[in-house]
């Protein structure tokens, strides 16, 4: 094993902050291609430290640690590092000079605590922080063994680790070659049948296919490993047109792409424009479509209408229909596609009624069933969709506002 | 040591999430006051696994498992389990039955790999899972050692701990006497000066008192402990009395409160009902609306305005205000919020207009820059809030629709 992350901080283990810091790391050991196979997190407690410090020594070759650099009392990775081997800590005049000029300069007082942070282990070197005033090191306590410390300040130990750790890890040679991944993802397929569609995919070594799933939507990573990056990309190549040709219209996008912004990009290329008109998501597909910068030159906004009566007044959705066949039904779900149109003056709409829950279902209507429809130019087609109850009102709004996305990104496809 | 928490997953090494449900789980342990000191996170990997757990079971009374429940192959924590204790798995048929049942309800076609989450090891108790096809186990291979396995899909997580796990932990006798907490909930103060305002509590032992910042909402925990519940609740409350002196209308609730629940609650009961008018959110503050169940007596819908040609056709936003002031100004914001009134013949009205950015900021409006209008029975009142450009579009969106809701939340309380 090449790197271990520890995370030392017992807000982490009160579940006070997300630990942020670690996934960070992971990323960046990742693109270095530094293997690492675990992530440790333990409170401010010494005792607890030097041992998992002491153990992690017997396991990997680079120990990178976060937090516990600071002035107070509860901050004692340093000491409890040095003493994890035995080893006495020494003052760095430098560092103490530098940490009373940056507080001086920021009107802080330069407290007797601070000067703590300018004592390292004998034979450690600084790991310098650009940003704040807890310096890191870099120190193998053995051979064969290196501790690596940052602040737990996530941009403090960003800024450390780009100037800094990121060229020792290269220049030290643990990266087992370069990394390329590509994130492919998936909309109308369950995660099992993917797997399956797959499985000899998913039994690949190099480049490796991981499959993950959200809400409605579902991911596969492949990740390969080669000598150098355009090596790795080339051994990526092939197996991400293998399964975008095996998963047809149902791969929507990669990477950062999201259902909203591919729908968009579509219409975009049309020159086409887009309105909703939402009740029972009420406004959640809008926040999907809003939460792609740069959405206004496609999509105008459109109505919530959660009650009947902006269904009626703002959508024009006949009082017959809904009296005839409800609220949550084709013959409505046209009506406010057809009336975000009309009222908005776009090329397409898409309309979303239905039972989001916990109450309010019947046997006919359960919670869970939503009424779905796409206008466009070329006429407007609805359907009934049971997302089920199980999963609750939250789960359903975002299924809903996915499946209309979705519908018509396949018309677009179509067409 | 009471208990470990041991995430599962590459896809945590590979930094590709940020393991929130970590973060989760340690919040509820504290909450049941479970004493816990360590997380650890591995990847997929079978034998790895084994000597985790085998070693855990050393050191601690309950693990806590998340993630590798699924039905792809790189899910094996229930084999790597059984394997760890030389224990044969055994299918459990009625487990087997409520997947196809599961499955067939949303119309997807059971796979063969689902029936693998049906396998259980010999003598495991099922954690049902309310909400997904894989269930969870609760198994003691050991005497004094019990796992307790959850999926990594956080909702499935969630309902699963606190349906099953959470009584269970209570029953099983781990906690250090009995906790009661209270999580009071604030808005538009920060978290620094809540903590400054609140020093002398936050320095108490019991009850303790802890500040958690999201996006927009600071929370303070109180948590006490005793021999039994009352006793804690007596503990808690002259605390939480305290806070809320102190902190007067900036608490706006208590636990599962949200900013939405209560505005809807206090129109509730004056019988008034409520309209949206969203332009850079998008929808976000009507689907923030729509996540609080029963909201439909009270709230009717609204607009979604991102264009400006919507401002004007269902709002009635007079082009002279849009072409003198800009879609972000006073004028148009309120425009907009007495055009939802009228459209909807709602009693108040909410209306955002803002530069979400990342782009469209100028020197005179910056991205950051929200105006929020509420109108009402008593008149419209209006005001440019800038949030900031540095955290980026979806916090800039959900700190405005918070801010909406905050204002005609004061607005009632004074009324």
């Amino acid at each position: 094993m090449a790197a271990e992350i520890l995370c030392i901080g017992t807000e982490l283990l009160l579940g006070n902050i997300t630990n942020g810091n670690a996934r960070w790391l992971a990323e960046q050991l990742a693109v270095l291609g530094v293997p690492h196979h675990r992530q440790l997190v333990v409170g401010d407690n010494r005792e607890r430290l030097i041992a998992e410090v002491q153990a992690a020594a017997e396991r990997c070759r680079v120990l990178i640690t976060t937090g516990g650099l600071g002035p107070t009392p509860d901050d004692l990775t340093t000491e409890a590092l040095a003493a994890a081997f035995a080893t006495p800590l020494v003052e760095h005049p430098q560092v103490w000079a530098d940490i009373q000029t940056r507080l001086e300069a920021r009107g802080r007082p330069c407290a007797a605590s601070n000067r703590r942070q300018a004592w390292l282990p004998e034979g450690a070197a600084l790991l310098p922080n650009p940003t704040g005033t807890a310096p890191g090191m870099i120190w193998s306590p053995r051979p064969g063994f290196t501790i690596l410390t940052f602040p737990g300040v996530p941009s403090e130990m960003r800024a450390m680790w780009e100037a800094t750790a990121a060229p020792w890890l290269q220049a030290a040679g643990l990266a087992e070659g370069v990394f390329a991944s590509r994130m492919l993802r998936f909309w109308g397929v369950a995660e099992s049948n993917l797997a399956e569609q797959m499985a000899d995919l998913l039994a690949g070594s190099n480049p490796t296919v991981a499959p993950y799933a959200g809400a409605g939507e579902v991911k596969l990573r492949i990740t390969a490993r080669a000598a150098d990056r355009a090596a790795a990309e080339a051994l990526l190549a092939p197996v991400e047109a293998e399964i975008r040709a095996r998963a047809g219209a149902a791969c929507f996008g990669a990477d950062d792409d999201s259902l909203a912004a591919v729908v968009l990009a579509l219409l975009r290329r049309r020159g086409q424009t887009l309105a909703v008109a939402e009740s029972c998501t009420g406004g959640g597909l809008g926040a999907a479509l809003a939460a792609v910068p740069g959405a206004s030159d496609v999509w105008l906004g459109g109505v919530i209408a959660y009650a009947n009566s902006v269904k009626q007044g703002l959508l024009g959705v006949p009082a017959a229909a809904l009296a005839g066949h409800g609220a949550v039904s084709d013959p409505v779900a046209q009506a406010m596609a057809e009336g975000a149109r009309r009222a908005t003056g776009a090329d397409w709409a898409l309309a979303i009624t239905g039972v989001a829950g916990p109450v309010g279902g019947s046997a006919e209507k359960p919670v869970g069933l939503v009424h779905l429809a796409v206008a466009g130019p070329d006429g407007c087609s609805s359907e009934g969709v049971r997302f089920g109850a199980s999963r609750g009102r939250s789960w359903i709004q975002t299924l809903a506002a996915g499946e209309a996305l979705n519908r018509l990104r396949l018309r677009l496809l179509q067409a």
